[in-house]
């Protein structure tokens, strides 16, 4: 339901327009160093504002509650939590008897029968803050064993990156992965902000140094755990791991990833093998659709079934896979530090490693 | 781990070469018919043979041990076993001390230290026999609300399907979608086949009739589940939900699927808004690596670590995918009716049907 | 870990002397009136202060911050906290460095290697606040279908009350279970106090009204379940159902209870049948140790394991069980909530009603 | 549902009279040598036959399917299935429709609406053998860790035993913990039988060797998942830890532990405090009511409600204790086993030793 993970496992609550949203990370383990302005300044680089973004003003600012004391994980659950500041729920007051082309109002209306209007609710893409600040702990963990992970955009609408830079991506306000997507990318978003419309976008995410032997024999594999914490970001509708789609018009012998002089000749796995990690870097791609939220008149029905106008106002992002990207990282985190703590029973001479 | 699903719940076990291979299948409501003709016939359409397919031999005769009195289930877990006929596990002696390319036997090793040189053992293909079992019965259960799920092949290297004729699917030995693809795909398969080579494919699973409202808020979306099925079927390496990927190229007012006259106008969505069933059909696309089992000198790595050459002998699809489509089937058919179990309580109004 | 239930889930966080503890209440099905107020004084009952317990002040003043609009559920996971008031983290500067006799001090160190020494932490039982406030909520969807859940003190020390008044017990300042006890309870707790003692009870939980079929079978029973959720409240060190540890002396002709004209002729079983409720009273007895923290001088050992003198000091009850009772009623309303939406797809014609 | 544990998880089906009963244990960690000896012993403690226990003739000849290779655990599940032998369902043919008092008839027809009349079904204590089976494979585990689980029969009707002799209970037939109860016991027990009766009993069982720091915080406290596991098996009705009941008539002087030398100077507690293991021996009593199925008439209802006799025939326990304490061996087992799995990642350091 709302528990994402299951040994580093985190548990989100909170909407759009609510008093705040929040999370408890639970599973951290005991004497984690937890640096508070990483976990800020992580947040930070998923808040709104800015040009390319919506232009709703939030700090962000998260607040610990529980699990650390004096710097250090307890091992007890880390409870936190960003207060909202600047909500304009009167934004939505036109939307709040129709349902919003794109968006999940219908499908939420049609499961729960209940019409949270403003700004989504639940099904807002604020929530993802909370998903931000729990892998920043995650990262803060897998810092210690030397796994890093990245992202960065790679495709807006029709244009993509030919570098691969994440290095430049971190300083980019877009996340582009190259300087011609960064300074094409720009001009596209601007562009179709000024139509009223949105554009679609994709993110590239690897995960470097993570060991091999991760991911669980048969139902959480590594690949699939990592295809829902995608699939399951807003505005998502595609995940490759590897070689990906195109694998799927590859002889084998050009997909098999051979082996030689101890390591593997190619990446076509993505580091991913039967559902566990190989030690190579591992490689996603995700899939975003365009910002449902756009400035045109749509088509649509009210909550009486009636055909009815969406004509939206108030503040969205052109582009959700900008911000995507970050969250996209999160999300990786967050299941490579799960993985690492299942793996830890895999085998008996890892148990005789703690019990001795 | 070696369970799928929380209220409808496959828990499975078995390996390629070794005695059995079975499942539990939990939490099926009492009261439901179990069609066993119905569950051999699901398991006869993945059952290796034929001249696309291994030539191993398999009846794959699904024994029903608990859970079904007088036809019906009785709301207690139905165990199941399939015993294996066929082993040749000799056929794999020549490959017990190295790794084979493309395959999981590094990752098992890497993360058990144990190696089942036998047929990939838990890693095998051969263990979707019990996923089409469990999907058989998920089927039985979705047929009392109306709803199907229907796979076919919609790709086969750089082929492509230009109809979607699931009923000629049905009846194509490799599942093809259209006429075309079945006469083309054949003759590709066998040429590959006769290169010593595999090929990739692509899956087209769609879902009729299910009821809007379907997915859990917020880290159990119906297209996150639908994508952690998908990309655990062994040899997937993408999945798509709707638009998909081409959703990432397009504008927002391109994408979103308006409503007119009581419905959906388009269907860029792929039948989940916000991670929930809105009640259109729900299209999903998985796409499969060509098998890992080529018959070409291959490089790779014995279990000490050095350089040596990988020669294949035994018996394996030259493409994975055909079969796949299948076990795409069943993963849907298992998510929906899991599903459809937990959004029983979502509001409630529903539970005061059942309890008054 | 730190979640409770399945389908009924509370998440908690917090420590004694931390920033807040709160919690995050998911699967509450949409549309149930959240009567804050009533929430507000179940929080009331067992805060501490008065005579009978810690004299530490806290208003205990719960802060809904999701899944409530309009006064009603949105089906969206609750989130709530508690802020602390009124720390006193310096009366345990003493014991920094110390085990007290009893307390988790030392087996949280021996699993965490941490020591959050501000009273006790995370073991302080200062959490079951949180499970309070999430029972209240339980118990607001309990009364939609008339279940009730009552609690009161029946024993304290050698003290037993003969008679079972349930409001009595309501009113009772130390949750007696009639005027004997109170009385005489009272005495004891009090004088228990001036000697720097503390003092064992004992409390009996019944639900009202609770439907057949409760629990799952085969690991999910309602007595499990509950005895699960008895033991894990602080000092608690024994669960009774029913007849319970006498049942043990009973033969099968006084124990069985038979049926007549409709009814079960006697209550031996507490109202669950091999592990599911049987529409009877559900008769739970729960037992309390004496609380750990008392006035004396105790032999213990400090962090290094040198013997050492534990001397403490701060506002302790003298009497936990008192306030435990508060608790009981919270826990066996969670489990009861859970076991509700659970049940909801037991039968195919269950999920028929509301699939219709 | 039908699985119990979280890392070290049994899953299981079957009924009294189906075709077989089995289980998969999932998460044991590869590389564990599998004794098939070891668990067939420990199977055939458990075994119908002799005077003492029912005259059902069963072999309980367990045949493992999957996940040991070599004599090793591979890591992957371990299925294995009992194939029953001695159905008599015949001797419940008069019982078909009337509800046995004592037992689940009448709960499992209210949750399901189905009635498999055949010696309990699902709800038949022959299930434990499964969880026997499990344990025995968890006893292997604990093994490597020089941790060992022993149960004995200390209380028979009101006769009790003094002594508290786990080799004697071993050699008894009636596992009775001392002479002087294993004679008169004995006796009890077959008068009881003649009179067509049965007896309640009461089972101490013991942890030897845990490390501390098992249990995880909050809400799968060691105690609590004790409770739940020994509260789930047949027939159970109270559970204690340490003190146990006793410990609510104490004042806290004198039950809690001091500690000197290193050492506690006592066990009140029971092996746990604060739901966490201390490392002393973990003790925890079990109270059975007597077997419900007596051969005396009794009073009950039909399935359509009307009042009728029921008049067992068939083969029934006297005791049902009496193999209980096998049942609670194999429970502490599972619940011990799956707590060290789970605690293994509580320290950061641990996982360091484990990812270097």
């Amino acid at each position: 339901m709302n528990t994402f993970g299951s040994k580093f496992r985190l548990t989100t609550f909170g909407e759009s327009h609510g008093v705040a949203i929040g999370g408890i990370l639970d599973g951290v383990p005991a004497g984690l160093r937890i640096d508070a302005e990483f976990l800020q300044s992580e947040l930070d680089k998923r808040k709104p504002g800015g040009k390319y973004a919506t232009s709703r003003k939030e700090a962000d600012a998260v607040q610990i509650l529980s699990g650390v004391f004096d710097g250090l994980s307890t091992g007890t659950p880390i409870g936190f939590a960003i207060f909202n500041a600047n909500q304009h729920s009167k934004d939505y007051d036109n939307i709040k008897n129709l349902f919003r082309p794109g968006h999940a109002d219908f499908t939420y209306f049609a499961k729960f029968g209940i019409r949270d209007h403003r700004g989504g609710g639940r099904s807002s893409a604020r929530e993802t803050a909370v998903r931000v600040a729990g892998g920043a702990i995650a990262a803060m963990l897998l810092g210690e064993f030397g796994v890093s992970v990245r992202s960065g955009v790679f495709g807006i609408g029709d244009l993509e990156a030919r570098g691969l830079d994440f290095d430049f991506a971190d300083e980019s306000e877009i996340f582009a992965l190259d300087k011609e997507l960064d300074t094409a990318g720009k001009n596209l978003i601007l562009q179709t902000k000024e139509n009223g419309d949105s554009i679609g976008a994709s993110v590239l995410t690897v995960i470097n140094n993570a060991p091999a032997g991760l991911g669980e024999v048969l139902y959480d594999k590594l690949d699939a755990r990592l295809a829902e914490a995608m699939m399951g970001i807003n505005g998502v509708k595609g995940v490759e791991i590897g070689a990906g789609f195109k694998a799927s018009k590859m002889l084998g012998s050009q997909n098999n990833d051979l082996m030689r002089d101890g390591k593997f000749s190619s990446n076509n796995c993505g580091g991913i093998l039967g559902g566990i990690s190989n030690g190579e870097q591992i490689v996603i791609k995700t899939y975003f659709k365009p910002t449902p939220s756009i400035f045109k008149d749509q088509e649509t029905l009210n909550l009486s079934g009636e055909n009815t106008i969406c004509a939206l106002r108030g503040r969205h992002d052109p582009c959700i896979g900008v911000r995507g990207s970050v969250v996209a990282t999160a999300m990786a985190r967050l299941v490579i530090a799960d993985m690492l703590l299942l793996n830890a029973s895999s085998k008996l001479e890892n148990l005789k490693k703690i019990y001795s």
